[in-house]
């Protein structure tokens, strides 16, 4: 899995940070997370491929999170578009979205299948072939949610040497795979761990934008292997985030410690601040491995180092 | 006056080019016309100064001449603006908008001043120490209006040598600039253009988009300086943007050449040309000052060269 931020800016965009939205890549399919303004331009630029987006995930109706979503949409169907997307929002969304629609002659040649955002608890909605999603809240001015994107447990691997030794036919394979045990030619039972090693490491996502320090939330990705937190301002605001419903960077690294995260990316960044090093120095003080959301960057999950 | 392009792409940006924006500045005032998705970035990047833009001119309803109004007018209210925006749009769009700024949870700290577009004819909707800027209907699938800015009558210069000659009191200056006859000390009449030079010549600035070829835009645009007129095609589908409500370049060309308009700006370009000289040459077999817009290239009204 990686991940591709098209914007991270807040709500004031510069000439460097475009909103905030971001393309999780996991296993070659596209889940759009966020839609600011100007992310289709920003696909562009990053050579996003337009068809391989299927999921879009809307964390709340701030502008900065929204504003692309129906220039977005206007070019699918441009682009002759039919096949549906799913659009995970809060549950207000769905009439304001199709009045919205409307009131610009906007007709859409494919569905949008609409899953609603709600409650108080992680929620799982989406279950694939690779990922499982969940939704949960985040604590903002509005009704926020934050995404955890975790892969499914992969299969296991054969080792070599164990299905000489054990004379396994192909066609056990797949079942070896999954974890059954081996009955061998004489009856005798040969456990899975004795043949088969783990596959690869399932990996996770999780993205909370918008939101202020939420001790829930640490709970909600624990273990997480990349954690996408919000880091408005730094430290020295930390009353102007708390009224404001956002995070300071030690707020965002507090929540990455908590939750034993493996790295921490932070984005969401006040137009105030020019040279972000000194964001990320402070988060760095309390959980280290923590990185700065760039516009046009890729960052692999589970693997991200200094660039 | 200088007309910026921010945008030059039809509905579906590329990454070469944004949505419909263009920025006119008459005498260091600034006047937005359509703001399509990303306009306040490209605004950003081209170093426009947003407090200095008090009108916005919205000619049509569609997204790709919309969809950024609401970031800008978040972005103003971030900057903490108090002075009231002019917002000329189409009719229908006033209670709509209020809508969606209350949909997407935006309160702005300033005033929006509403000016209906409507009718079938020319309006004058603007009166200001420079300019006048009337607008009229043009014809596409929904109700689109163009804008023609038109310079004020300029002062008359007065003559050096006149001033000595007649000995003219510094107190009657002002008068006779705007035209009035001298009365010498002996009480004769010294005629106006006698002692004066006509000022600088007034400039004109039209803008049409969206619109198939309409025979009555040359009458609502006499004599403009600059015609900015959509060209989505090229002359080989013109059935195409008839059907779509758009011009060809041929059409856009017939326009300026019928309202005997100083030079043409061609845009609104279809993302599927990627070279667009061709488009140019098209319509300079028509009308030969065709020029095409380009995002972020700057145009002097009256004064557009080959770059």
């Amino acid at each position: 899995m990686k991940v591709t931020v098209l914007g991270s800016s807040s709500a004031l965009p510069t000439s460097e940070r475009f909103p905030s939205a971001h393309v999780l890549n996991a296993h070659e399919r596209l889940y759009l997370i966020d839609c600011g303004e100007g992310t289709q331009m920003q696909m562009r630029k990053n050579k996003v491929r337009f068809g391989k987006i299927n999921h879009i995930f809307i964390s709340h109706l701030h502008g900065d999170h929204v504003f692309g979503l129906y220039g977005l949409l206007s070019t699918f169907n441009l682009m002759g578009r039919n096949s549906p997307v799913h659009l995970y929002a809060p549950a207000n969304y769905h009439e304001m979205m199709l009045s919205h629609l409307s009131d610009f002659d906007i007709h859409l040649g494919f569905e949008i299948d609409f899953i609603a955002l709600s409650g108080e608890n992680s929620v799982r909605i989406l279950d694939d072939k690779y990922l499982t999603v969940t939704s949960f809240p985040l604590d903002h001015r509005v009704s926020a949610y934050g995404f955890l994107f975790r892969e499914k447990p992969s299969l296991r691997n054969i080792r070599k040497e164990a299905i000489e030794q054990y004379e396994i036919p192909s066609v056990r394979i797949p079942a070896i795979k999954k974890g059954e045990d081996f009955i061998a030619k004489d009856g005798s039972v040969i456990k899975n761990g004795e043949i088969t090693i783990p596959g690869p490491k399932q990996l996770s996502y999780a993205y909370c934008s918008d939101t202020k320090y939420f001790s829930r939330l640490p709970g909600f990705i624990k273990d997480t292997d990349l954690l996408y937190h919000e880091a408005t301002f730094d430290k020295s605001l930390s009353e102007l985030a708390s009224m404001t419903g956002h995070s300071t960077t030690i707020d965002a690294a507090r929540i990455a410690r908590e939750a034993g995260a493996g790295a921490l990316l932070i984005g969401h960044f006040s137009a105030r601040y020019r040279d972000i090093n000194a964001l990320v120095n402070e988060a760095r003080s309390v959980f280290l491995q923590t990185f700065p959301a760039i516009d046009g960057r890729t960052y692999e999950v589970g693997n991200i180092s200094e660039p």
